[in-house]
């Protein structure tokens, strides 16, 4: 069928990854743009509530993290103005572009295979 | 930290991938595992009961994967012993192929980037 052959691409790879740690999942899309707002906004509820997320639910994610982490992602800061502030460390810097790096590995994957798929 | 270096892979890269056609979700494992058993069982209603799925859920995916294939993947037949059964046609194999060899490619992705995760 001539038609079909020279229709539009109507069928697209899509899919999701994670990186699993000893004790279940270590990163994924949620937790590192988690780790990013912490960057940005120096406090876990700050960030937290930027992404319309408990603080609850981001210090048990934010605590898997650091538990899963060869060193602590987030570190937490006392004093200054405001205090109780939270910090990325090293550790959290790597974890964060580990994950965009296999992320956009993933993408490609995902657009190039996309074009192969012999529907 | 030679520790850490010499360390056994800690972390590990996971995921899921799913074939999107027009409609939504065209293809994933549960509905190419579905149709490999209407093949094997001969009966939408035999293959849904292997997977402990109700007949009412493996119609939906069957009508799903029949309304956004170019061609139908399952088309029911009538008479014989037992009458209405249902066989994977041409396209259904040529689905299933399909979604296999994209899955391999994406198991072999998974593993080589567990690798390099540098964490």
């Amino acid at each position: 069928m001539i038609e079909s052959e020279t229709k539009p691409a109507n069928y697209r790879l899509r899919g999701r990854i994670w990186i699993e740690g000893p004790d279940g999942t270590f990163l994924g899309y949620g937790r590192v743009v988690l780790l990013e707002r912490i960057r940005d906004y120096g406090s876990i509820s700050a960030a937290a509530r930027s992404m319309e997320m408990s603080y609850r639910h981001a210090w048990k994610l934010v605590d898997s993290m650091n538990r899963q982490g060869r060193a602590p992602v987030v570190e937490k800061t006392t004093g200054g103005r405001g205090g109780g502030g939270a910090v990325l460390t090293e550790a959290g810097e790597r974890a964060v572009a580990s994950f965009w790096s296999v992320y956009a590995d993933f993408k490609e994957f995902l657009g190039q295979r996309s074009r192969t798929l012999g529907l």
